[in-house]
């Protein structure tokens, strides 16, 4: 498969307002050193929109997405494994392969539920328009399904031979848990403090996440979006207790 | 990587009673002809929660998995990309494995959309505790989500050369389309007859599988659970219209 740009750089498009599903992408570019354009916040959403209109063969159903070869990789998960196998960057066994997909993807489970819990009726309507059954998910979702997921992420990081998901070395899944958490941490701060004590290996891993040499410069750079109440992390006072 | 068992058939977990994100798997070890057990079917889920809880080495959050190597594999798309490759069942170029990939992971996504119907404020409590939210949930659902996410099934099989999401040859991706579509139909039954005409493609595929001699044997069987309202695909006239 080649690369559709001439730049040999990947076309990778995303919401340019917000982290949401996109960052957990970039983080895994910009880690690996994988040049890319990040095509919405050069061109707009709009060009997005035609664009992902346009893909006839391999048509992508929702960003974030890359154009590669006429056709799209989309779904995070679709994504960092593809990249992370043509790029070998990261660990290359069958095995590591898929448990790294299973994190992989039980970390965009808890992506999803994190957005139900401010949109539980409709994606499509407004925050406004659920706030109190929004209000009843996030006593759930902060109750017993943080908890539960952050104990099954402690669980897979204690028998692990390191500090990361995989040992010595860090993936892409490890990436998109710092993420996670921090996406977590600014939508329940409260929460967060009162129960991160409980689990010392994720939060170490993501210490080490923030502190990775290759993500130095990522993390000053404006490349770097900030969480807002316009992506999938929300932070409303009102869905959040310790 | 070696089956964990003596027999050389994988362990297969699910819960017992319900076709849900296991039937998934069902259909792809049946099709391809891989020797499983139905684990909970033949032990209870008394038997799997204790099998996952005893999993220190690659954990599974939540069922279905297989339990191989002392570890697991879960995620049902994961399952599925693990399964396609390790029995070289389907496709295997680098572009067609993450095509695959990436519409099984749509299609995973209507299924967990297909539950918040049901159960928009909390998985964890009964539908008769959240039915006003769930009447809300079920109309954008109905209007909007489902004649989205058909159009781009729609839209990927007119692109491909043959009735099949990849050409000419079935994969396990094709087999979850007819599963997902026979969730909903069972579901949402007068939304999908007053839409389906707008389909051709999928609900030809759907035709195709449902004939294939491969599951043949396996649809007659006892082993293929019937749709029920204890699953993710679940009939309440309530939430139903054209």
């Amino acid at each position: 498969m080649a690369d559709s740009s001439d730049s040999g750089a990947y076309d990778f498009w995303y919401w340019p307002s917000i982290p949401g599903r996109g960052e957990f992408v970039r983080l895994t570019l910009e880690a690996c050193g994988i040049p890319y354009r990040d095509r919405a916040r050069e061109d707009g959403a709009e060009a997005m929109m035609k664009d992902m209109a346009g893909h006839v063969e391999g048509p992508a159903y929702a960003p974030p997405y890359i154009g590669i070869d006429g056709q799209t990789v989309s779904q995070t998960a679709n994504i960092l494994m593809f990249l992370s196998e043509r790029h070998d960057c990261g660990p290359t066994t069958m095995k590591t392969r898929y448990w790294l997909n299973q994190v992989q993807l039980t970390i965009m489970d808890v992506v999803a539920e994190a957005h139900n819990v401010h949109h539980p009726v409709a994606a499509m309507l407004y925050y406004e328009d659920q706030k109190a059954e929004a209000a009843r998910a996030a006593e759930q979702f902060r109750k017993e399904r943080i908890p539960g997921y952050f104990a099954w992420f402690e669980k897979a990081l204690k028998a692990a031979a390191g500090d990361w998901l995989t040992g010595s070395r860090w993936s892409y899944a490890d990436l998109s848990l710092f993420q996670l958490v921090s996406g977590l941490r600014y939508a329940f701060p409260k929460r967060i403090k009162s129960i991160e004590g409980d689990y010392p290996r994720l939060m170490k891993l993501c210490d080490l996440v923030a502190a990775m040499p290759e993500l130095k410069d990522y993390f000053r750079s404006n490349r770097r979006i900030a969480f807002n109440n316009d992506g999938i992390f929300r932070h409303y006072p009102e869905l959040d207790a310790a």
